[in-house]
């Protein structure tokens, strides 16, 4: 179990300080996370990376020369907010473009990819590449929706590489996805881990069993066996690996392979050497040249027991890359020359993301943005009054830190909607930037989708008129389907859109139909709620189903469940008096 | 706990073979431990190191460039044999010398000190450094007796960067010894750990306390508290590192300090980084400038839950050997140039330390000989059946081997003695034989003793006459002396002297009084037995009492307890009929 900190809300924050006092050589703070100390080089790509903390030395271990040029740093087992991935792009890009590269979780893919779209918008060059290693989480024929592990470092460590020979972002962009195409990762597990502060574990396995695929937040996998011997865990991840070679490997024999046996946390070093003796062994047997294999801990999950284990199956301009020095915290290899200084140090200071447009909002702007403040405190409450729910709900599929995001983004929105009103904003101004604080707060993927929902809302209302019905239902309507582009699901697929599109329908149906919107929002609310329920229903589909219908294992999904909970919150603001 | 292993009696060694298979870049197996891969550089001191297994990246993860060039590794938690320290020496020195350094662990000095005089011999030049730095286990005036822990590293990192600089063996001494003085830990635990295979936890720590200067075997410390804040922690182990500045450092202020903040195992890498955190800051108001900080897990005891801290109060001597270069599997730091290469590759055959001294018994010692087998079938029979219960006992006090180590001693002595037997050999051939098996399998400090036992008795039997009660009075009594001699202890130390020293005088007393062998030596066992009993009379004295003192738990000591065992096996041999 994770055993010190302080408090717990700050545990990630206060790791991140505590790693840059240790490691002033290689990095140092930028507003959402970290960049090189190194003075950047002009022209070179930037490879910036990122994910939640509690990982190391993912993610910002892997920063430095020959590795990532920056890193954004999310909170305990959360995404980074977008914001945070734009301040740490804007820090580290010099001038070459940007690759912005991260385990494929729904929550990192939302976030960087709007921090790609803003970037663009402030002139960058961007290219976005999600790591799919882990071979457990989705089939091969739909490889693309594979989780990222420890494969990550295999990616990151070529495009750092490749940006350090000064090659063009296409080009860097274009081998960083060649080595994620032929790298693989097969992970099991023999404990699972507890956060900072939690009372209990946030995952378990049962003592002297082992479960195939576990993932690094506790993440279903393929199935459960007991416990082998060493040899056996070898035989296990290597057969798994070697009974799927990418396109263009016909046999092992004669591959060259980047290795890597990681441990997650709780396995240690004897162990893990005791597992590679036979890992190595086997691929000596199967005919592979092992390239400068990596055994420790490069991918882990606090105190989690486990162990992975990660193929490239290099070609020969992979191979240089793999093999090229580098000089990171938590990664060091060969001899690196101390790159030019050039005077040109990273800026630290928060890149400008206020908005200072003049506010414009009329009478009726303003008594609409006092009603959804108003609504935007008992979406507070009954965060506050379900978070320990809403954990439990999200750890029996998810990485159970659904609670936590849900409180910080509640919140911060709250916060900041009530400085909005406070200055006289129209409900379209304070829904926007509620919707900002809660997706930079919250991070993970349900503060992306929550940043959509109130944004949506809002530029429906707009900050002038007296919003009718039919616009509020307009504004939930382009909500939803926000929701399904950026989340990329649809209904049936177990996620927040199963209970957001029947919502959505219902209250446009009935505002239609002439209803006032307190008995529309009631009759949509209750329409969410069974759906919400509905999620609990389907069997788990353990392996090789599509990530979001493995989710359910009899408890509803935790998205559709608070958002069923806010919108009857909600319903009640609208049943009282109106707010004034 | 350790989960992944094979056979547990085979952990250490097919550790130590995935370990170098994992880093062909940097290390090769030598018989007894590893060397560098990379040439010898004729003339250079050579630092060896080593320990137990199960405390990497500590011993063998530290050899490479800049650091050490060869490391003999133990079993686990059991230190290495002279004869593997000898072996590994061999291999890494190049003409220049070698020194030996190493954690301040009884059976550490032994082998290490015996490996010394094996050297000498060998007309290898060699100085003998044990490293002190744990201030828990001793008090300040009598600092030589403290534990070697973290601070390992720093002593080996200023001897290895001295050696490479080509400085004479003296000097290379000179300054490590100056490390080794000028640096102090101190550490605290939250959980115990889990030997390969074992059913129950070697130590543990009651959840919820924390275990102030528990050593990294378990070994008692200097009381217990409720687990404090990780900024709590912070204060605890930083206010009592400078409450004792070496000789020479009157203030903290002003100094500047190599900082070491470890982890045992199971304290994860972000935990570690809060705790920095604080301690970075406390370290800044106390005036305290820190060069080259480690946050990591630099000394491990598997699964133990606790951290130490590590201050070096670096002269100007000191501080660049501290920040030069290093490239070792665990411990890379700058840029290292690739040594010349000298075609003087490191041998891996082993030295040859077999006798081929021609065999030159009579019928009289071959059959004292024979005896001697039989008595040493009936300590192995002995040591068999009691091997759980010394491993328990010595879990109180020490480090919960003695069971293991004890069995892989008698049954390797039992062995070497039968094969000397079926060559011919005499009694004084076959024990020194069977002692020097027992002390190269069994590792450890009972391994060491036990070897000069066996080879004391065996030197007053001679190889040839008929030995009488008093030769065997005699070697038991040269035995007695020579453990005293070797293990440094006195009676009343609460060790295996206490009972060695009544059984030697009463067997010596009653032989002389014309007892026969037999009877002598019943009165002898019984003397042994009570005074082993005697052993755990003593009420413990925690943290800044003698350390052989503070070992008495109420339960006695496992090696008299042991001895009590074998000296009355070995009287039921006695007793029966004379083997033939």
């Amino acid at each position: 179990m994770t055993r010190l900190f302080n408090d717990p809300a700050a545990f990630a924050d206060e790791a991140l300080e505590g790693f840059v006092a240790a490691h002033r050589r290689w990095v140092r703070p930028a507003p959402g996370g970290v960049v090189r100390a190194a003075a950047r080089v002009p022209g070179q790509v930037a490879v910036v990376i990122g994910g939640g903390s509690g990982h190391y030395p993912a993610f910002s271990g892997l920063v430095g020369q020959g590795l990532a040029h920056g890193a954004a740093v999310g909170n305990v087992f959360a995404s980074p907010s977008a914001r945070q991935v734009r301040q740490v792009a804007r820090a580290a890009e010099a001038g070459g473009g940007v690759l912005l590269t991260f385990g494929n979780y729904a929550g990192d893919v939302l976030h960087f990819g709007q921090a790609a779209e803003q970037l663009r918008a402030d002139g960058v060059n961007v290219r976005v590449l999600p790591v799919t290693d882990d071979v457990s989480s989705a089939a091969p024929e739909e490889a693309h929706k594979r989780r990222g592990v420890a494969g990550d470092l295999v990616v990151f460590k070529v495009a750092g590489a490749a940006a350090e020979r000064g090659l063009p972002l296409d080009e860097v962009t274009r081998l960083a996805a060649l080595a994620n195409d032929r790298t693989r990762s097969f992970g099991v597990a023999l404990g699972g881990c507890t956060l900072p502060g939690a009372g209990e574990p946030l995952f378990t396995v049962e003592p002297g069993r082992l479960a195939l695929g576990l993932g690094i937040h506790g993440e279903p996998g393929m199935g459960e066996r007991d416990v082998p011997s060493a040899d056996e865990t070898a035989r296990l991840l290597v057969d798994t690996l070697l009974a799927e070679l990418p396109a263009g490997v016909e046999a092992p024999a004669g591959q060259r392979a980047a290795v890597i046996l990681n441990g997650l946390g709780a396995v240690k070093y004897e162990e893990l050497f005791v597992v590679y003796r036979q890992v190595s062994r086997l691929l000596a047997a199967a005919g592979v040249e092992v390239v400068d294999p990596e055994v420790g801990e490069l991918v882990t999950s606090f105190d989690m027991a486990g162990v992975s284990l990660t193929l490239c199956w290099l070609t020969d301009e992979l191979e240089p890359l793999w093999t090229a020095p580098a000089d990171a915290p938590a990664y060091r290899k060969g001899a690196v020359t101390a790159p030019v200084a050039t005077g040109d140090e990273p800026s630290t200071a928060p890149v400008d993301t206020t908005d200072d447009t003049p506010l414009v909002a009329d009478e009726d702007g303003r008594r609409a943005a006092r009603r959804a403040l108003a609504a935007l405190a008992a979406v507070r409450a009954t965060v506050d009054a379900h978070a320990d729910e809403l954990g439990r709900i999200d750890a029996v599929a998810g990485d159970g830190d659904h609670g936590i995001g849900m409180r910080r983004g509640s919140h911060a929105a709250h916060e900041a909607a009530a400085d909005a009103v406070a200055r006289g904003a129209g409900a379209a101004t304070t829904l926007d930037l509620a919707a900002a604080a809660w997706a930079d707060r919250a991070g993970g993927t349900s503060g992306a989708l929550w940043g959509v929902i109130l944004g949506s809302v809002g530029s429906a209302l707009g900050d002038t008129g007296r919003p009718t019905p039919a616009t509020v239902a307009s504004g939930v309507t382009a909500a939803s389907t926000g929701v399904m582009r950026l989340g990329k699901a649809e209904v049936g697929d177990k996620t927040m859109v199963d209970a957001l599109v029947p919502f959505a329908d219902t209250l446009t149906r009935a505002v239609a139909a002439g209803a006032p919107l307190a008995d529309a929002w009631d009759a949509a609310a209750t329409a969410a709620e069974a759906a919400a329920a509905g999620t609990a229903e389907l069997l788990p589909r353990m392996g090789r189903a599509r990530p979001h219908a493995e989710k359910s294992l009899g408890t509803p999904d935790a998205g559709a469940h608070s958002l069923a909970l806010i919108t009857r919150a909600i319903q009640q603001t609208l049943a009282t008096k109106e707010v004034d």
